[in-house]
């Protein structure tokens, strides 16, 4: 039995639930959790936001653990091993997406809180190809939420061909915006950080950021016409897209890790002129993770951190929806 | 002086107007036209729909011709030279885009017909730097459609990196679709053209494509889901562009050569689940316009056009409005 925390109803406070996995599949490790983080997205699955949850709903989706078994095919992890699993638990390996290397475009790829069990338990499973062994120097029990709001942030630097000579702006520094910093200090680029608080304005300035800019201030804005090779946009509020447009370089991009249910309502004209983009992408590849992981440890990324025991995991949610959280929560075994 | 074909005020008829150019500039050079093509954006231009037009006004920016006089300092073209001229007659030369190759992005480039007077006339100037020479074997009476319209459509493919394994759709066969359905076939992409039009898309399988698909028909759309590498869209109204979006394949580029004054309303999280991306991007550089030569010469490309003389140009022009002209019109000395 597999002792976890879930949720019976849209929104219910977690409970302790037990349930049985079964048997092993022979492609499938299983994971003792040690350190899980607490994203957006958990909070969203839990009150059913994108239509697609089923209760009992176990949250957990940055898992950072040792393996305990391995299923009979299992060729390229051993038990023992301290290992990380995000967003996906598996792919289905066949499709053209995944023969590219882009397994977390796999329109059949398994998500590890999407009709399965996450990592707020004391053991989880995922197929071996989502699993992804840590290199030794980094600190397991800081990295849980590198497995997905690290990857979501580090995976458009390899997808955009994002230069070390790049202008780049962070828009909002939370959870994803906190490691964007960081990821693109050192990647060489000049780096701004786009927010409103005050107090988030010195701390980006401490995590790498150089310049910091009120998100909210039109005149800010407008001094910076042209300038950013790229923003990327981590919020999930409806910001003025085309105002942002406007301080894009020619050829600039406009990419969005966070999503608003809101359309963009972008002005061709903006894009033609300078010829500018505007894209999104979803978390990374499992070889993107492994890349991000010896960039982090190269560069000594960490995400900071509130720490939790899984008993308190419904403190810690109150924590997460309160926005106050430093910047991202991770709850730990012990 | 100069004789030209202006519209006095805005939306007017052309008449016969004679301007005194004054003394030419040293890096200017004077090209008597011989045939010049009419783009919507001389409409656009001629009704004043963005703001920008001063009258007497002069259109035609898509030039061929020859050149009989020069500037004190043009070093690299000559009298008696047949060249091209399209939307830019001249850049600041200075700044980051021209240092980049991407003169065509320039803030203080040069309209062709903006605060100047455009080819509708015996002799236009322009910069040396923006004026292109024919290489040998192309047909001078055919090209000059390829000056804008042709630019504005082949410049993307070498921006956006188009590869010749890519399924590639165009969406509106007429001015700029017919010539992209061609730049596409012989860049070794599957081409498919969208259109409404039962004729439009015979003749798009005659001009290189290999598929024919109704813009407008939801179910044909829905078919395609998850296909194209790339969709070109050279149309200037409103579509479903949600419903295109979803046609993209993993990393798909909707890519805007004509625009619609209504922004784009696209939903976040169509964009995110396959790392899709739209851009847009403004006629090409003078380099890209000499590649595009090149191209088309190797590949026997032409525009198809229908001809008439200068002194016709109000009949053009209403065939042009009448939006039935196959596919390009060009006026012709002679």
């Amino acid at each position: 039995m597999i002792k976890a925390y879930a949720a019976l109803e849209q929104g219910g406070t977690l409970e302790a639930y037990e349930y049985d996995p079964g048997a092993l599949a022979a492609h499938q490790v299983e994971i003792a959790v040690e350190h899980c983080g607490i994203c957006h997205s958990d909070l969203s699955m839990l009150n059913n936001e994108w239509g697609m949850t089923s209760y009992p709903f176990v949250p957990g989706h940055e898992v950072v653990g040792k393996i305990v078994a391995i299923g009979s095919q299992v060729t390229s992890l051993n038990v023992g091993q301290t290992v990380g699993l995000g967003w996906h638990s598996g792919y289905c390996l066949k499709c053209a997406s995944c023969h590219s290397g882009d397994q977390n475009l796999c329109n059949d790829a398994q998500g590890t809180i999407i009709g399965r069990h996450g990592g707020f338990a004391d053991k989880v499973r995922a197929d071996e190809s989502s699993v992804i062994p840590l290199p030794d120097g980094l600190d397991e029990s800081m990295i849980a939420p590198l497995f997905c709001a690290g990857v979501t942030v580090f995976s458009p630097l390899l997808e955009l061909n994002i230069k070390p000579t790049d202008t780049v702006g962070i828009i909002g520094i939370g959870g994803l915006g906190h490691l964007a910093v960081q990821f693109l200090r050192a990647w060489g680029c000049e780096v701004w950080a786009f927010t409103s608080s005050e107090e988030k304005k010195a701390e980006a300035i401490e995590l790498g950021a150089h310049y910091t800019v009120n998100s909210k201030n039109k005149d800010e804005l407008k001094a910076l016409t042209g300038k950013f090779d790229l923003l990327l946009s981590t919020v999930n509020v409806k910001l003025n897209w085309n105002q942002y447009l406007n301080t894009l370089a020619p050829k600039g991009k406009l990419h969005f890790v966070g999503a608003t249910l809101e359309p963009l309502d972008l002005n061709v004209f903006s894009l033609m002129s300078a010829q500018r983009s505007v894209s999104s992408s979803p978390v990374g590849s499992p070889q993107t993770m492994k890349t991000m992981l010896e960039f982090a440890k190269r560069h000594h990324i960490e995400p900071k951190v509130e720490r939790y025991r899984f008993d308190q995991v419904n403190e810690a949610i109150e924590r997460l929806e309160s926005g106050k959280a430093h910047y991202r929560i991770v709850l730990s075994r012990t």
